[in-house]
């Protein structure tokens, strides 16, 4: 196994791509697919200041590393989502990996800051874990960039989980979602402008370049993930890749190359009418938004006055 | 495990209603999903006269099996494929059943009529087999169809192969294909009228049926159809139906309600421009329609004027 570029002995090989690369190789091909995401969706203007939002998985940790290596202003944003020692060792990747780079980590507990944690708050919720997250996580990184001046926020999201997200949105038709699958989020209705600079790069990769750049990360899945419909949704395509490389890319960028026209607004797909929440002023679609709600239920189930427990939120991010 | 309808014994669960059946109360469930297609769909009228596509597989011989005991004018259509003696066992399974029936089966037989047969035919034309396959059985059952004068065509297309197709439709986002994926295409453009009555009953209901009823059936896959996508599909979506019952059906009546209309001409899908086959008349995109030339290619090589061997043509049905 050769690198394509210089035909040294190659340490990877991308059958997507029907390449292989050396250690030194590989670094410039993920640059370049992350230059090349930047550039062809228009996440980044050179002077953004970026908050990463990092979990200490190898994603982030890998995107935060890109993007300082491209002389981006990025800092970090890590979120305690209180799920034990999980979250204690994450924490710790994040805040090792920052001190390396000598660059800046936020640190928010959900707990401290906002009086509830991820399990407590998917058991008062009577919610998913992973949707109690998602909305958290979203919720909280918008408002952190809000109240710190960040213009940008980048999210780890690669190649495999844009797919398995638009699966999942295709099994359900789920046209609202459908309408909203794009690797940038403009700047709109006080939400900070949101990028998935690797979404061109696979799982593999991002783990290869973790492992090859010395990165240390979080390898274990998060413990509460168990279940989760993402991961099966992975599986499937994964083995449907495997016996056809390229499938899985076709699929994303064939859907915003051809697919994403037909769920947009001119094809009918309207978006819901946005107010402001009553309790903290996000916009939303109700009267109060679902981050406002979840954490009445789970710090002060008495006060819910709006919304039944099992509530879909619109999710714009 | 109880019957839903009378509570005795039951011998086969459906997990994504929920429910078991006893015998005759899975009998009457089949045909009433099937009636319930017809209806929804507007396949039938009483009095058309129905030619069924009939393969010696437990899907098409059923179909041709609930159409009778509906009281439709159900013909038969068996086409002579040449695949050694998996055709021989097929046709000889489609002729048992026609004979217990005292019904009437057509059969043609491909290198008689048409001078190749599907081996020769894939070879000649530098084609996956199942696309060879697929091409020359849409022409001939048209083709038969009209010459004597059936107003229909029936074909056993169950839930899982619609789900199939829609789900590779969706990865290679093949808008064309995606706006003509209905239970029902109409007659049109000298295509006859072509049903899928089967579109709400699964795989394995049908290899049910048929064992039940004692239809006897060809069980083996064609020997042809190895390393085909469709089974890869299938096998993916198996997994994720295993673990969610129902998302298939969530899938492909979804599409139906709620994804359909943004494929359409309307929503900018627009139908290529037909023209008459210089060589048979047939509606086609080209000069020469797909059939023609496949068949040119495997029979008078040649002759081949237009087209690439690795053509595409454009699948109507």
């Amino acid at each position: 196994m050769k690198c394509r570029v210089c035909r040294g002995q190659a340490v990877i090989d991308i059958r997507r791509h029907n390449a292989a690369f050396c250690r030194e190789h590989f670094f410039e091909h993920v640059q370049s697919q992350v230059k090349r995401s930047i550039k062809t969706f228009g996440m980044l203007a050179p002077d953004d200041k970026i908050l990463v939002a990092v979990s200490g998985g190898k994603d982030s940790l890998a995107l935060w590393d890109i993007l300082l290596s491209l002389d981006y202003k990025a800092d970090g944003l890590y979120i305690g989502l209180g799920i034990g020692e999980y979250s204690n060792f994450s924490q710790e990747k994040a805040e090792v990996f920052a001190t390396s780079r000598g660059a800046h980590l936020h640190v928010v507990n959900m707990k401290d800051s906002y009086g509830y944690d991820i399990p407590q708050g998917a058991v008062s919720a009577r919610r998913a874990p992973c949707g109690t997250c998602g909305l958290s996580k979203r919720y909280v990184m918008n408002q952190q960039a809000c109240k710190a001046g960040y213009e940008v926020i980048a999210t780890g999201h690669n190649l495999d989980d844009e797919v398995a997200t638009l699966f999942g949105n295709v099994l359900h038709w789920n046209l609202d979602a459908l309408s909203r699958q794009r690797p940038v989020l403009p700047t709109e209705h006080g939400f900070v402008k949101k990028i998935k600079p690797l979404v061109r790069l696979g799982e593999r990769e991002m783990a290869a370049y973790c492992v090859l750049r010395g990165i240390d990360y979080i390898v274990e899945e998060c413990p509460m993930s168990e279940g989760n419909t993402g991961i099966r949704y992975k599986e499937a395509l994964n083995e449907i890749e495997n016996a056809s490389p390229g499938t899985k890319h076709q699929f994303f960028f064939g859907f915003l190359d051809r697919g994403l026209d037909h769920f947009s607004e001119q094809a009918g797909v309207s978006a819901p009418e946005l107010k402001s929440c009553s309790n903290c002023g996000a916009s939303t679609t109700g009267e109060i938004c679902a981050f406002c709600r979840l954490r009445q239920m789970a710090t002060d189930p008495e006060r819910v006055t709006v919304g039944s427990p099992s509530f879909r939120p619109r999710r714009r991010h």
